[in-house]
């Protein structure tokens, strides 16, 4: 299913609470589903801590190798909130505060209430454009092809409906999910490598979960193409009323 | 609160499932959690999909940087399940089905049902311990600090259990949760970050979540040596009695 050329992205989530395990991260799914129905090719996710330089060399990593990166987390008034600049630093660009971004954090706060911590929020790297946050008013912001947001998810969310519109995607992925139910995988298996091997346009993946009954099976098959799509399905339910007889 | 010597970790999810949003990862908050109640340092996490050249680059990256690697998943029989070869490439060893491995799945398998498919879970890289499977039997294995676990939660878990005990640690990292309830993280910022700053030997971290009722925020003092930890906490306290008085 890979192609060149493709529309691709990456997730790089930042904070000390996640890898701590303290905060579940909620994002990375969330982020991914949107990417999929709109047809971008999410190709690697990282989690790195509230740590400058680890935050810079991920970014240039990452916005170097894929078409989008999008970032959650570190955008807040606190001391830990180092995203910010560590974007800067990771462009060579400078930081200040936003004329844009402090009349919309004015929205929210009465200009006697801008102390030092909350203009934080409003330090935007050089060059960058607003991302709107509808919830709590502090934007997020774009520069180059790192999108970078909050980490509370009902905000990311809203950040990331007002970017949504704006990236370029493929052509979407059609998924099929087939259950194989209770039939083990090592009885389909072989069956399965030969199929997939034969439509390399699809990618075909076996997914096994554990119930309360015991193991289940489901089959996804993903491509662009949807006559492609259809056929290796085919194939696939063919395979599995064989086991089944 | 970080120090030379640490011992450190970071945690590679292998599946095209996570990546597409198909599949919500739980193994990454679950590992998480075990290795902060055992105090080893969590500092990087990434998920990557199912290919060769992708899980080699960040296996041979971790393990160079982090005392344990820990992975999951795409140790199942079906083609793409390619870890265990990946990570034989990684560390230019052989691989081929492995005696004890074989063994473990004649526990669950007829000798008649070990199919080539079912084969793919008894190949062990050159060199590696395995790590028993209480679950379906199919090993997970240890080569050098990579520790080669499954995909599916409950038996990551198990597998997770296992190592355990084999793992050296820090001193567990003593974590306390201040409720700033809604006081503003604008509104103690600036005292919090003063309060960072005097005590180095602990972190500080401000959490913000939105709640049916408004943002609630809660403030977290974290580090290995607990006089440290109830000094930032006290000053933490007295900030945020001023603020509410």
């Amino acid at each position: 299913m890979s192609q060149d050329n493709a529309i691709t992205a990456a997730i790089l989530v930042i904070g000390d609470e996640i890898l701590s395990g303290r905060t579940k991260d909620k994002n990375i799914g969330a982020i991914a589903d949107v990417l999929t129905e709109i047809g971008v090719d999410l190709r690697e996710v990282r989690i790195v801590p509230d740590v400058k330089e680890e935050i810079v060399a991920a970014v240039n990593a990452l916005r170097a190798r894929y078409t989008y990166v999008f970032t959650s987390g570190g955008i807040g008034p606190t001391h830990d909130d180092i995203t910010a600049d560590s974007i800067a630093e990771a462009f060579g660009v400078g930081i200040d505060v936003d004329p844009r971004a402090r009349a919309m954090l004015l929205e929210r706060h009465r200009p006697e209430d801008l102390n030092e911590a909350r203009l934080r929020m409003a330090r935007i790297p050089d060059g960058a454009d607003l991302i709107a946050n509808p919830i709590s008013k502090a934007p997020g912001f774009r520069l180059g092809n790192v999108y970078v947001m909050a980490g509370v998810p009902q905000i990311m969310q809203a950040m990331l409906d007002e970017i949504r519109p704006t990236l370029t995607a493929n052509a979407p992925v059609i998924s099929e999910t087939i259950e194989a139910g209770t039939i083990p995988e090592g009885n389909f298996a072989g069956g399965l490598a030969a199929i997939a091997a034969a439509h390399g346009a699809v990618s075909i993946g076996s997914y096994p979960s554990m119930t309360p009954e015991g193991f289940r099976n489901r089959i996804v098959v993903r491509g662009r193409d949807g006559a492609a799509v259809a056929a290796a399905r085919a194939e696939v339910d063919a395979l599995l009323a064989t086991l089944r007889s």
